[in-house]
């Protein structure tokens, strides 16, 4: 398949189960442009970017131009629709090589899920210890609906083999790494991979909130899993391997890890991070904030652990240090693999100095008061701490 | 090799640089006695026991006698010390069969390292939620004196081919586990296995404190691998196995994870424990003990975190719910891979409802507040809680 230029690119998506084409004109030579991105970057090349917060939380549903970027290629990859083939391989009766409108004729799912970066909330970790990477705040962090295939449906087309343990992503970016360019990559287990119960496992996504990928976002197909960090849902999919272990490649052999040093013996002894864990945030007031004594209305976003089974339980929030504490109104739909945003009234006095959040989920999932440091500043999900001012 | 009951054994065995023949008479066809054990035992097949704690902390060398005993197998294998061998095969130019005498030629080695199951404290989750397997108190922890050839040199002379990543176990034992029988078995990382600056890896050891194996511990020789996990140091070693990839066997593939369930994709999204977690406890007080108002001393262990420069930096003691915290004082030998005891005097009064014990290590890492609920109960290193009665 080539990867080039376009002065015009044919996309078909699908929306639940209307079929819709769309051809959309863009630039001469150029990405397509993204005039509506709201977001603070980090980075240019590659491309990472997060919301301020105050806009993240005005719904739950977050509008593409509010919904974090994390890419690791310097550019993102320019690829035709009508040349795209996604390959399937590997431990499979039948390797297939589809075509988007190929894919277009699995039944289509369409399904709310949030997405997080296993970064998110990273630069809390630096008073401990430097951790590298995108310094992210809180906003790494998103929920939106999407539309593709189910993973398992294609791979029942393939016709799995016995012996498959996991099935490999792999990007048609081109990042470089150590003197060579390599795309980025993932693995889930075949049980996530196949779904189950409650959980449709993966999607191959071409609509994100009811329209066509934008390049940022992986256009044309990425995979899209549920429960999971960011980093497993791949962009620029193109390729489905299926194995009998988990991928050789970088970013889930040896990245997204916990881990205090980075030796090659540290990698070997930790494994891969899957799911996310329970996390909250405020929204409503950036750090050092002026509050005026008496009460404060604050509001946020609180994300249940990635299981199917896992729902928020509770948000608790705190300005006087942890000595009380009250409970957040939840608001927003409570679904499998989503977050809800919150809202809640507390006192201020003259002793406040912050704001601390702290929620558990109904798997008994909670955010402890500390989390050990880590070298790549990964799965921070301490309670919340706003530093701010009393005037 | 056979595994037979024996009328006789053969053991030669080494301290330090001395090699020393040893002949032991032991009962005809009976397992060797150990009228020495000193210890509870929650199981008889397979023996599982440990130490009460005010016999554990009595020294920093723990005793044979009150080292704690974690089996799988209903039975201790009996193997002949004449007949023995170690296989030493995979990934290696020259394959090995070694007896107990050619283990010998090689440069022996003895070092002090402390020994804890990764379920030690397991019956503190109980709390929260009932979890299977051995009902550990907080004494399945000890730490011996250990000799033996290293690792590295063995598989220096077998040769170790390049692809190679992780080292396996495999044990004499028989265990039965869904309808057959296996041996325990284990793998370590090749960085671990071939040990590096500071760290000698791993031994294969004939003696502990200064006398051959016990069969509890192992008979003839083990696998001892200073900071990981009890469950790395398989006893009664058969084979050593170099591999590009995790050992299959159950007990490193499936057990031994932090999980929250235990279907497939629970074990396939959990990688192996290897180190264990800074940890401590009280020895010198049972629970419910009952305490006179005025200062009470009181005594334990601690453990930091298993690397080899993670030293034990400060334990603090709280008799009054953490409102204050005094600090203790560490006695016994401050050495890598090693736990401390430690003393300290704290007040008693009519409020005090429980000690509690906290610590962190050289390396940042601490015991926290609580730790999230897992499946098998491993890990459990948050705060030690003793209640207490006051008289």
């Amino acid at each position: 398949m080539s990867v080039k230029n376009l002065t015009r690119r044919d996309m078909i998506w699908a929306s639940g189960i209307l079929l819709t084409a769309v051809r959309q004109q863009t630039v001469s030579g150029q990405q397509p442009s993204h005039p509506e991105k709201d977001l603070i970057y980090w980075s240019q090349e590659p491309p990472n970017a997060e919301p301020e917060l105050d806009k993240l939380i005005q719904s739950w549903i977050t509008p593409t131009k509010h919904f974090y970027v994390r890419s690791h290629a310097k550019q993102n990859p320019v690829i035709g629709a009508d040349e795209f083939r996604l390959q399937v391989e590997g431990l499979v009766d039948r390797p297939l090589s589809l075509s988007l409108s190929d894919l277009m004729k699995f039944p289509q799912r369409t399904l709310t899920a949030t997405l997080t970066c296993a970064g998110n909330r990273r630069a809390e970790f630096n008073a401990e210890g430097q951790v590298g990477g995108v310094q992210w705040q809180a906003g790494a962090i998103g929920n939106a609906t999407w539309t593709g295939a189910a993973l398992a449906d294609v791979l029942q087309q393939a016709g799995v083999q016995s012996g498959a343990q996991h099935v490999w992503f792999e990007g048609l970016d081109s990042i470089e790494h150590q003197g060579s360019n390599i795309g980025f990559g993932a693995s889930i287990p075949i049980e996530k991979a196949m779904g189950g119960k409650d959980d449709v496992g993966a999607l191959l996504v071409h609509a994100m909130n009811g329209a066509p990928l934008t390049s940022d976002h992986g256009y044309p197909l990425r995979s899209l899993v549920p429960g999971y960090i960011g980093a497993r849902s791949v962009k620029w999919l193109g390729k489905v391997v299926v194995s009998d272990r988990t991928s050789s490649n970088h970013y889930l052999a040896t990245a997204y890890k916990l881990v205090q040093e980075t030796q090659d013996i540290d990698w070997a002894e930790a494994g891969p991070i899957y799911r996310y864990l329970v996390n909250a945030a405020v929204g409503s007031h950036p750090a050092g904030a002026e509050l005026a004594v008496g009460e404060v209305q604050l509001s946020g976003y609180v994300l249940p652990s990635g299981f199917s089974n896992a729902r928020v339980k509770q948000v608790w929030v705190s300005s006087d240090d942890g000595a009380h504490w009250t409970e957040a109104e939840l608001t927003g739909e409570n679904q499998a693999f989503c977050w809800q945003l919150w809202k809640v009234s507390v006192p201020v006095t003259r002793d406040t100095r912050s704001i601390i959040v702290r929620a558990q989920d109904s798997r008994g999932a909670f955010m402890p008061e500390r989390v050990p440091w880590n070298a790549k500043g990964y799965l921070q999900n301490s309670w919340f701490r706003l530093p701010v001012k009393v005037s």
